[in-house]
């Protein structure tokens, strides 16, 4: 890409400065100043050209979005205070100042809604596609994460929304949970929690296995998004399919002994180390597979 | 790539787990234990298939190597003291499990030697090159960060290794200078440091701009690198040109009014915003470019 310097630049004069941030990005690492008793969360996700999106179909501003609430979401699935982000950009050869600014843009329009600061990046052009990541760093600010672990037997098992079909265009324009999550782990006991980002079938088997646990999900208390219903008239696929294995739902699974203020109980946590789902009389293990890429130029732009 | 879940299962096998780690990888996020009073350092870096580095011809270990020790080189360009990474790998659909774990212990190689600890990641196959991305967390640990901006008027400019020609090998296997760093930082008045990746001539120039100042290096005082001859004799570009423009060097370039301890004096900082180069009787302003992408299938493996 040309302009990669005035790229760098117009990043520079976008920058936010809080409390947080002694020395934003520009140097050879930004430095924050981290405060006594909080607990650091971090971790990383990226966003590639035909797996998480399609940069023929998707705008940058799009995408840039989708990238940073991706790892949004995984702020709140441990219910902490995202706080900053470094990023990373590989733009192909042929896009210009405008779609880099774009990606940014996108990037900003996610973390600020949060006062989650760009704190620095990378950027580079190659002969590759399109790859962005996103590291974020959240801090704990009073409550204690809530892990995946922590399920317990005869815990609900809750959901924070309606699930399927995420691919007609929410897994673009989701907002990921952060104050949901805060809000409840300070109302209620939450004692495991996961963002559905691989599906439901396979997220609710990662919560059970690291909670050494097992789950019985009954099929009829699944909220079903009409998207999946929209995408059953296309596809033939049943619209339970589609809310138990799309995934990109970005809604919260989260496990309580106490009345749960928000969401659907859709099961309860068991001691065997499976999870099952009830049909009216049946009930049958879940299959643990879930999200796998499927994108096409037929997934329309929102 | 087969055995995704395999790979992070075996990565989740090799973690180490001090007292900064209170979560390592498997959750949404990884929680730290972030000791009060340390500043937090973050910055990340992208290594490309075919920009930095070339998967036909160099070994995965020796690509995961270098995308955690161009990271390394960051902290030691802050002085600050590595303290844990997350990593994401975009693997061609070609590459195989084993491949992965290579690129893996390559960054372990790289991280274990400062006792840095990879606590988490993100891992995707697709169509595209290879890519990796190392986000770093650095601590102050009793030291104040030496950022690039305090260059002062008559400071010297030292260096503290021989330049140029480093694709002859040394750029898949240089040491951080982050002990160097540290000791420098104790010992004397760092007023300000970068590290060597863009060339001497490009990170001369970003030392300087922005410190607001600028500087007058001696040609003759410059140390070559063997690897400079050795690639003048290949390309007939002159060896000091090596040194200035080729980058990847990942030696420090610091300025102090002190004695330095360790490396070579080749300039002075000046007030006038502008990097010039003596030459005998002749002043001239050097050039403010660097690194390019120059690698090639002659690159040897090293």
């Amino acid at each position: 890409m040309a302009g990669e310097y005035e790229l760098i630049k117009w990043i520079r004069a976008q920058q936010n400065r809080g409390d947080l941030v002694a020395l934003p990005a520009g140097d050879d690492l930004a430095i924050l100043n981290w405060r006594a008793g909080d607990l650091l969360l971090v971790g990383t996700d990226q966003v590639l050209d035909g797996v998480h999106v399609l940069s023929r179909v998707h705008t940058p501003r799009q995408i840039g979005r989708k990238v940073m609430n991706r790892n949004l979401s995984d702020c709140a699935a441990m219910a902490c205070a995202p706080a900053a982000a470094v990023v990373t950009v590989a733009l192909p050869r042929s896009t210009d100042l405008a779609y880099a600014q774009e990606l940014y843009l996108g990037m900003r329009d996610a973390s600020d809604l949060f006062g989650c600061e760009i704190v620095g990046g990378d950027t580079a052009s190659w002969d590759g596609p399109l790859a962005l990541t996103v590291t974020i760093l959240g801090r704990s600010d009073g409550l204690a994460p809530v892990r995946r672990d922590g399920a317990q037997i005869g815990d609900k098992l809750v959901v924070t929304g309606a699930l399927g079909g995420s691919l007609l265009g929410r897994h673009l324009n989701f907002t990921p949970r952060v104050e949901l999550a805060r809000a409840l782990a300070r109302k209620i006991r939450v004692t495991a929690m996961i963002d559905v980002s691989d599906g439901l079938a396979r997220d609710a088997w990662n919560l059970c296995l690291e909670s050494g646990r097992g789950a019985v999900i009954d099929a009829d208390r699944i909220p079903i998004h009409e998207d999946a219903l929209a995408m059953f008239r296309r596809d033939g696929m049943q619209p339970l399919d589609h809310a138990l294995f799309d995934g990109e739902d970005y809604e919260l699974l989260y496990t309580t002994p106490d009345e749960p203020p928000v969401g659907t109980v859709i099961g309860v946590i068991t001691e065997d180390r499976a999870v099952r789902l009830r049909r009216g009389d049946e009930l049958r293990p879940l299959p643990p597979r879930g999200w796998e890429h499927r994108l096409s130029v037929q997934d329309p732009p929102k």
